[in-house]
């Protein structure tokens, strides 16, 4: 898994007990994986359908840095499933795993749209052919 | 299930493509289990410790009113675990739903703590006796 | 008086006293009538023309829950009174509290535009029909 | 009256509708009476405690720019009430006009404490002496 | 220089650390930039192109009132160049200076587009005339 | 230079103009710049003391996904020196250009506090040991 995106936990991000506020996180998450989606499938139109159960393993305090990480579980016709793990950046303790999060890539009509992908590219290669 | 807190869906809560960003929600819903978990277990100390799978049924636009229901499925020794709805208030379309939210209450020092609660209460009752 | 919309007082809701941020509130009550306009009048294009004095009870702390309540005072030819109140959800104390929130339905060109009702109406209802 | 702050209209101070969300407006204000209030009381802890009957004149739209004028009506012992225009900065039209917004002075326990002033006073002459 | 803006420094606005979060006084600076100049050269498709060195001489704490000033130094042909100062309101501390802001003027295309303005214009003259 | 953070441009971000509003970006540069300095010097209090000129070399638009790299150009004493470049995800085209950010290292009382640090660590080595 790749960790990409990292959040500095600023007082605008914490529950009224001080720790992170869990919807700060899941906001976090859910571009995350849109932008990955995006990235992969070629299609900005793409949207979140689904996700499969969340833990909440352990909390984030204010001044902690944390970085969200991404996987592809699988290349489906018009989906995307990632896995997503959010963990301390300096400590590595993990805060939040979901196992499936599967992207949708929609046409202009808001349809499914196949996107013919099959693994992972990365931008260098593209830019490179 | 009763629908309570509502929003009404404006520019700064939409994605690039033009439809409520899936993370907004996500956040919305968060704090309304937080508040009504609070509210029940009387208990400003109680988090977020699970969701299940989060079904994304239909989007949301600008200026759309959505509603969000939330409902107990069971009191815990120290957990709550809701059900949660959320639908567009004019047309009652469903948009998403999330079968098991679980809150837990905590102590001061971030350990679970029993709440006590066995059922459903409410404020007007509490202030009346 | 009904009361649905529901808020928990965040850091990110607080003046720089440690109370909550009037300024916040005021916008919070503003989107709660805009959007209980729009229900009953069934027209998106409706507008806040002006509130009456607004009295500052009390305020709310860190962690608070806050419920907004609307009702409704008088149904104008194309526009729509409100009362507001909004109170401390565990306490019931008052918070503030708008006599006269009007609020009008407007055209494609900005005009007002009559809304043709003359009673409190409920979803449910609508649908039914 | 004088108008410092200025606010140039940006996609998240939108309603729905396109035009300027009235809440943001509400909360520009707020904040404007609390810092104007601040200075010229020499208290940090100032709070919002009235406002008069506010009239929706006109409206405003993405790009545009305002200023926030405000002017003094009357100190009293703890408090100090001030009087409010919002207008378009290119146009001069008036936007909102607020007669009176009573800011009062608190103590350490939040009870109201005699401020002392008796008229205007600019930064500069008090750093001069 | 004519300090105009002013903020009230709140929770949302610090970093970590208790104090000014740094990129949110960036954010204000490039606003108020950007103001300034749509207001001088009439034209609201005005972009920042450049900022000299930033040098952060002091930092602001929560409920500290900052005010944020800004000169021409230049009308170039289709540019603005402006200085910016943001200070302490009460204290006059200067907290950050920029010697240069860059301002271009653009047209419809996004090319740059002569303003033809020579001097700073009031608005109130403008409007006289 | 290593391209951590990514952020997918949303209504939020935009200027009036529809472009990416600049001092969003100098929000998140600032961010960025401050955690990756934390990292490296295992210093939560760590501040932005200085940024050399920026070059704001080309917009982006709403949906574009951007991503934020730095690297490292010196280990002072108690400053760490970076080097920041914004680019577009999926073209590479350069966004914003600052050749020096420099970060400086505190200790409780605020003054300049040596780090010890002279070159690049990874937190899986340092967690190796």
């Amino acid at each position: 898994m790749r960790f990409h995106t990292r959040k500095w936990i600023k007082p605008q991000d914490l529950n009224p007990n001080g720790s992170l506020f869990g919807g700060r996180l899941l906001e976090w998450i859910d571009e995350e994986a849109a932008l990955y989606a995006i990235i992969q499938l070629e299609n900005p139109k793409t949207v979140t359908k689904y996700m499969s159960e969340i833990d909440f393993r352990s909390s984030a305090r204010e001044g902690d840095i944390i970085e969200i990480g991404m996987d592809v579980v699988k290349f489906g016709r018009a989906s995307l499933t990632l896995r997503c793990e959010v963990r301390n950046k300096m400590t590595r303790e993990s805060i939040i795993v979901i196992d499936k999060i599967v992207m949708v890539s929609l046409d202009e009509n808001g349809k499914s749209k196949p996107h013919g992908k099959t693994e992972i590219e990365y931008v260098k290669d593209r830019l490179k052919s």
